[in-house]
């Protein structure tokens, strides 16, 4: 985590604003932005623009003057195409009024954290973690409790005592995301159903972030050629949100929409929480949503192929230079890696981008547990992956 | 306002989250959407859809493949189309750093709001006012205090006596909304002057909706050619918070993209709550809004225009059925009627989509003193409200 943003006091704004930090992965990025030929492995987004099919179905519905307000919701079609989307997904029968459209799957964490938390609160979160829960989670005035992960040979652990003894009196909520961002860690039904139990004997809420749960590749670990789910082992009455986005499977990061998947009791709340902070979704957007989910499974299978492909070339590639820790990790399409000998990685990702002209995010933007490691998104050819290896190595091998 | 949710306790989620109202703008357009041949004029939007060449700049946008994640402030040439556009309107040297992009009016507002207020501060509202600030307030677990403007033969009066007994040592803002919605009401720069001077003895934030800018009727209020603005006379120290929307300019509504004007000292803190809230505007909206801000000036002077015509048409012809008290409005698109013997305006709007099939927004929705009152928005074809009178007048008279 950075340090909260210092400003003028006379300003005097409110300490859950000043005291969200900056993003340590923008910070990079922004550092690096527009340097002639890097290779951006920074961001949690591949290299492929949004499929044309896609964008034609949003320039269509342009066309078509679809440019006015619409259901805080989602649209109807669109909400029943997400049911039948997961019906195919999760083998089991869905509901329309489940899903809730909105600005990204940022802005559906956001409404799940101020649904679950605020002043005098706190979330639990396995770390290292993807940092905009911690965000949201102090824009809304509560407190983020790291419960760090352990890291061996295997690769990343959860370690559930940790986890439990994390849980006070003031929690409310855990938030779990498997396969994890950015450790690749994917927990296992088992681990899923002892995380419930959990939650039901203390009463909590879990945010349940699985929107990386196509992106698995271990046999051993897989339900039906995806991660396992809480939707596998939860009854309809647990107190499970699930967040999610249309970035990561459909290429579409740059469009911010996402959705939100909870009881249909929470509906009205719901919409409510979406009218006071952005007011709907663009409906050409929900258009581009309902063929991505319709016409998109080729062009997911592409996507997983070659994150395979790119998990491959990265793990080995950066074993062979003997001065990185990195377990291929089972689910996800990041390697975070351990660079033997440093102490600072934010540091060394800055120093990546110039002298290897390679973005990578430091592992200090994770929280807890993350100082030391990098992480790289490998969702990118084959090609661009190889030639990172090669900028990588020397630098590495330097350190 | 409406009543708050109430849900199965079992679900326990925050107050903030639960007391949020339904917008009873909404809540009557759920009740009417799909009507064959209903009028709807509840919605604080026009008839035209986006033009084509506004349309265009996203469809270029999407088809070069602009589609991955971007600045989380706005695209720089975004913001300097806006500095210019500023410039060109208010007179005054302006910069681009004050310029932060975001998912629309709203998330403009929502962001402001969590910058100033939190957990046992108060905001205070002018009212009757747009309800979504007082939405959000609630969100951002501050209390929103309402300052009742009165109205007679002449139209609304800002009661700055009243304004200034509200405020109290929890008031941490002003919400300023001129021209309003949804009264027209439309400060002078003597009034801004004076809210200005209270906000600087208080300490306060001001957050300044201009929105309805160029919407001004009166030429002895406005100034070149449109409605005065605190930017007429602020010091550059000044607390001020300006929310804006592309929406209603050039019909955008649907679009979702807007912004915050506000010091650059400021900057990092805004980057963060865009951050953790929607993490950024996508590209091809922001190539729209630049076409926008660049080409659209014949375009808002039509819209003006029609709306200028939509005002005479609808408050001659409601007069005219000698059962509502409608003022002409100085400012915004909006005739804010009162319907002389109606104490529920609430069951009023239901029972003219029923009745007259045109939708109208209740005045309740819009907090203390709209009571009795229903809002029309006039930003629509003179054909369309010559109808609406037609319809509406039998159902007046009849009452």
């Amino acid at each position: 985590m950075n340090a909260p943003v210092s400003m003028p006091s006379v300003l005097s704004i409110r300490p859950e604003a000043a005291e969200a930090p900056e993003s340590g992965i923008v910070e990079v990025a922004n550092y690096g932005r527009g340097r002639e030929g890097l290779i951006p492995l920074w961001v949690g987004e591949g290299d492929l623009s949004t499929p044309g099919f896609i964008c034609e179905a949003a320039t269509r519905a342009l066309a078509a003057g679809e440019t006015f307000y619409t259901w805080q919701r989602g649209i109807p079609d669109l909400r029943q195409a997400l049911a039948r989307y997961h019906e195919r997904l999760y083998g089991k029968p869905s509901d329309p009024e489940r899903f809730f459209i909105t600005i990204g799957g940022m802005h559906a964490a956001q409404i799940a954290v101020r649904m679950v938390a605020g002043a005098g609160d706190e979330v639990v979160i396995p770390t290292p973690a993807w940092p905009n829960f911690s965000g949201a989670i102090t824009v809304a005035g509560a407190r983020a409790v790291a419960a760090p992960m352990t890291a061996d040979e295997r690769g990343w652990q959860l370690d559930l005592d940790r986890l439990k003894g994390a849980v006070t009196s003031r929690t409310r909520a855990l938030v779990v995301n498997s396969p994890a961002n950015p450790t690749g860690w994917t927990a296992s039904l088992d681990e899923l159903s002892a995380i419930l139990a959990l939650a039901r004997s203390r009463g909590l809420w879990i945010v349940a972030d699985e929107i990386y749960a196509r992106f698995a590749y271990e046999p051993a670990l897989m339900v039906d050629g995806r991660a396992p789910s809480f939707r596998d082992v939860m009854e309809p009455e647990d107190r499970i949100l699930f967040v999610q986005t249309f970035s990561k499977n459909w290429a579409m990061t740059g469009w911010r929409i996402g959705w939100i998947e909870a009881t249909p009791a929470l509906g009205q709340v719901i919409e409510n929480l979406i009218q006071y902070s952005t007011s709907g979704v663009p409906v050409p957007h929900q258009r581009a949503a309902i063929a991505a989910l319709v016409e998109g499974e080729s062009f997911v299978a592409h996507q997983i192929a070659r994150a395979r492909r790119g998990r491959e070339i990265v793990v080995g590639g950066l074993a062979a230079t003997g001065k990185v820790e990195l377990p291929a990790p089972p689910g996800a399409f990041y390697a975070f890696l351990k660079v033997k000998g440093v102490a600072d990685s934010r540091r060394l990702a800055m120093r990546l981008v110039d002298e290897a002209n390679v973005g990578l995010a430091p592992g200090t933007a994770f929280g807890e547990g993350g100082q030391g490691y990098l992480r790289l998104c490998f969702a990118r050819k084959a090609e661009d992956l190889e030639e990172t290896v090669r900028r990588l190595a020397p630098v590495l091998r330097a350190i």
